[in-house]
């Protein structure tokens, strides 16, 4: 089942107005890891799955790329994106991840930013993108980290009385798959996959692994948001580059 | 400082016990991955860090390799291998692998079964290997897992009142370097290293990661040590594979 989370109303403004904010762990910790992991946009033509309200489509053209698809499942996103960062190299299609078609079309480079833990049928999305990849390009993704979505209860801070965080709690690491949470919304479906399995993955469809990060936050992060010294206890995100 | 905790009397005699057992995480998850990596032993020349006993440099030659050299820091290890697992086709050597020097010999499969937690240096651990590897030669290690390694307070099992296993805890992950820890004896020194320096060190030194295994315990473990369920809570061992 593919899940459109971000057309519930609930659950997008929220999360709008946790982005717009920019004091958010996507801007501290994981859009610097993921940036850090792209070689070169210039001249690039790029496929964003999931771009969203298409911040970082605009970031690609804004660093030389010479074309942007972004593509999202939410309506509500892609209505944004046309409104707020409209360009002419970039173009936005409203369409699922797993229902995407591109026929006869190929990217210089493809990114996912915390996208890819949604999609239930993980091999056919690598299989999809190294499809649409052309030769020596790069594919760059973040998700949440397996550690994070390991515990099938996952409030996994372990907490004292006094609410200070004690140890993180890991649990449920082998069994793959659904992993159901609160967030704005309740029912919010992940799909909890090892390392092995995410690394696996792409080297059997022929993609070299170059790069595994797994991002602490930038000094102004640490600064504006202090839990996010926390990072360092349990990573939060894993950002893998890898190469056609 | 090189450790050689394997010449201490007191670790020596409760490990060499618990080894001959046949009853050990090694016998039933470890070995069976580490094993089932290694693509075919016939006609290869091969050298074992941290050989032990030689147990591993005696299953390598009944596997058709052509030659074996092992090496271990600990003199009591390579008297039992000696005893035990002596061969024509096996060299042992004891040295510390950071002292390990052999001058103009390659090696087809390079082989370490949970040796390199206790390497400081790993950066120039996976030189050396990479010095004394043939081009195409495979080199595949099993460590502690960077999941069981990062908490500085290492008995990571939280359990409730009657001892039932709560959760694993896990912290400390970013912080890499000694943990020390009791096993027969006090101060077991290990390192811990998070999965991306693993992982992109090796990829650094121009080697490719081929398969990466996060092993369960085989049926037989089950059966005989039923504790090994744990194991699909969070993985005790990683096994990585990479390729010249």
């Amino acid at each position: 089942m593919k899940q459109n989370i971000y057309d519930n109303e609930t659950f997008f403004n929220g999360y709008s107005k946790l982005r717009k904010s920019g004091v958010t762990y996507n801007d501290f910790v994981e859009q610097p890891a993921i940036k850090s992991a792209i070689s070169n946009l210039h001249g690039k033509n790029i496929l964003d799955l999931g771009c969203g309200t298409g911040q970082f489509a605009k970031y690609c053209v804004a660093n030389g790329a010479s074309k942007v698809v972004g593509i999202d499942i939410s309506r509500n996103m892609i209505e944004q994106a046309t409104k707020e960062n409209k360009h002419e190299k970039i173009e936005y299609m409203c369409t699922s991840i797993e229902d995407l078609e591109l026929p006869n079309q190929k990217f210089d480079v493809i990114i996912s930013s915390l996208a890819i833990h949604y999609i239930d049928d993980y091999p056919a999305l690598i299989e999809k993108v190294n499809q649409l990849l052309t030769t020596n390009g790069e594919f760059i993704f973040s998700i949440e980290h397996p550690i994070v979505t390991a515990r099938k209860e996952m409030n996994n801070w372990f907490k004292d009385e006094e609410g200070n965080r004690l140890h993180y709690a890991l649990d449920n690491y082998q069994e793959e798959g659904k992993r159901e949470q609160h967030w704005y919304i309740d029912g919010v479906v992940k799909y909890h996959r090892t390392f092995s399995t995410i690394i696996n993955t792409l080297i059997h469809n022929g993609l070299k692994l170059e790069q595994i990060i797994e991002p602490q936050s930038i000094p102004e992060g640490l600064e504006q948001m202090p839990k996010l010294i926390n990072e360092k206890r349990r990573p939060s995100f894993l950002v893998i580059k890898s190469r056609k």
